[in-house]
């Protein structure tokens, strides 16, 4: 605990900067009330007119809008004893359903566009620059965007609204085993991407949406502190400290030993085992995934009257990120491989496609490891 | 060069020691020409009699017929300017037509024990002590024989002379495809090493073996080395360093920044490839592989004036058997998977244990830039 108060980026400290207020609480959930009704607006303008251009528009305010909606939601989770209890408890489950259902389609997209990019890698084709290989979500979308210029034109031209698709990179120069594969998991994730989508469009067509809209357009202008939140001065540090103390007590817990030890083979261990479910080692890190993003969040919420940022932190998070999307897809390319009626070319390719994304799946802790650890020894 | 100078391990500085003379040559082949005989002896004797004892004695006298023949390979070739030229050249071919003839068997034995580990690990049953994952031959053959042990009882019994094969994990405990993948892994690979076995008989009953046999023997009690090193002093120094400066000089032309970086997914790059031939970035670890046995070879004839081992060495050099024998493993999945009318499932678990060897191939150049990484600075 002496070691934690000299840490100048954790949250914990109260050390040189004081106590932090409640208006550091209001401003950000104006502020992040404010940016989702920005992002609202913007995806109903670009989105639905279909004479309009077909641009980035549609990305960027989804993913605005599911940028806000988890930053309203954390903050709520982490600082409840200061908001109303009532309102926050019917927000929370809103908030939290509105992002899930916007989250789906844009995870079916990227799951889609990392597993053909890994199949270029593995088939030898490098289709992009290397730097976006492995990257999070957001740059694997944003490389696939760059790709697709010289492939086929972007899809979002044909589906038109919310969530535009971006172009995966094309098929060709791949083996046989690697084109089919690419095809089926193709035909498989468009698919569940396009009922993602239809999902997306009638939630937003809601009557719940438009509550949660409501809701959100009042915290704009009004965030509804307790009576004692609002009346005596309250510190937010002792919230965020147990957020950060509930992220080290999750990280303690994970085998970061082990992971510590490169190529240690132990994401690969059930690779080929009886049990169709995820992989139960993954969850733990799944788990410190969320845990670091509501710690991140409520310093966020203190930042934005210290004007600090962590960035490792962010490179932490950016790992479990990488994580998550890897255990994901590795799922998706065994899911492919129970397909009735495959070749067996394309069952091979997908054995070697699923191998390598676990393999994503141990270097992506290999990396949390490494930024953990140079977290904790900077701090002392 | 002035560096080189200080590594009191490395065969090519004169150091503290003295010149070492051509006694040390000429004992060091008498040795190994020794044992080469006593193997041979041993093998004659517990390979042929049908009742004799089935236990180890046959392996074990192969590997030291093969371990002879090796080290006598590689010293005509290290130190040939010493040695009568019209006898080391006939005897070089020779030799290396003998070890590579016996390491067959043994190497195909070793692949399937290797592949059936890896099927074992990957479906998360583990029918060994896990130290022996990923060990070099010799430790997975005798970590397969303790297995082997409460499965099936050594197929040595069966098959009775030379190089008595060593039982594989069974297959119980296993998905389908898994177990379908490794019967078929055991079919393919016990095909090949029967047939090695054959060739190793045939070629251990042959005119050419016997000739090769009295050239040992002769070996055994004469030297026969030039008139110029049989009369003055000669230091064996020059050949040694210039043996390791091979060495060095082919260790700067792997690419072991890359290797140096944990999870650079380097080896798999090429894993869906068209191309169905040994994976070309393989061949430039092999060469040093090779290099590095010569000059632990020299070494040992140095040190067996001075009783040294560099350990480093023998780490180093265990880390590329390993890559050589898991891209070897790696290559006969991939072949197995190329089988017409397998069923898709037994596709993918070789898909699977393709990557996994091809992920065992990089983490063998990991851990031999460590080792060469750690000798390089230890010498400063």
């Amino acid at each position: 605990m002496a070691q934690r108060q000299l840490d100048p980026t954790d949250p914990t400290t109260a050390g040189p900067a004081g106590p932090v207020s409640c208006d550091a609480l209001a401003d950000y959930l104006r502020a992040q009330a404010t940016e989702f009704l920005r992002a609202l607006r913007l995806h109903r303008e670009t989105g639905t007119g279909s004479a309009g251009s077909p641009g980035e528009e549609p990305v960027d305010a989804a993913r605005s809008l599911r940028h806000a909606a988890r930053r309203i939601t954390g903050t709520l989770h982490t600082f409840r004893p200061l908001l109303d209890p009532t309102w926050a408890e019917a927000m929370h489950p809103e908030l939290a359903w509105l992002s899930g259902t916007l989250a789906r389609e844009h995870a079916y997209a990227a799951r889609l566009e990392r597993l053909l990019l890994a199949l270029h890698r593995l088939s030898g084709v490098t289709p992009i620059p290397a730097q976006s290989a492995g990257g999070s979500r957001a740059g694997a979308t944003s490389s696939i965007r760059s790709a697709g210029a010289d492939t086929v034109p972007a899809k979002a031209t044909a589906s038109g609204t919310a969530g535009a698709p971006t172009a995966p990179p094309d098929r060709a120069n791949l083996t046989l085993g690697a084109a089919k594969a690419g095809a089926l998991l193709e035909r498989q994730l468009t698919l569940a991407r396009t009922r993602a989508h239809s999902a997306a469009l009638q939630a937003l067509g809601s009557s719940r949406f438009h509550a949660v809209a409501d809701n959100v357009a009042v915290l704009a202008s009004e965030v509804p502190l307790t009576p004692a939140a609002s009346t005596t001065p309250t510190n937010l540090r002792p919230l965020a400290a147990a957020a950060h103390e509930r992220l080290c007590d999750a990280v303690t817990a994970l085998p970061l030993l082990v992971a510590g030890h490169p190529y240690n083979a132990e994401a690969l261990v059930h690779g080929l085992s009886f049990d169709p479910a995820p992989h139960p080692q993954d969850a733990p890190w799944h788990h410190v995934r969320l845990l670091l993003r509501l710690s991140r969040y409520a310093h966020e919420v203190l930042a934005s009257a210290e004007a600090q940022v962590d960035v490792r932190m962010l490179t932490a998070g950016a790992a479990l990120n990488r994580h998550r999307d890897a255990s994901e897809a590795a799922a998706a390319a065994a899911a492919a491989a129970r397909t009735p009626r495959i070749a067996p070319a394309t069952a091979y390719a997908l054995g070697v496609l699923h191998a390598d994304q676990r393999h994503e799946v141990e270097a992506a802790r290999f990396a949390f490891q490494q930024s953990w650890e140079k977290k904790a020894l900077s701090t002392r």
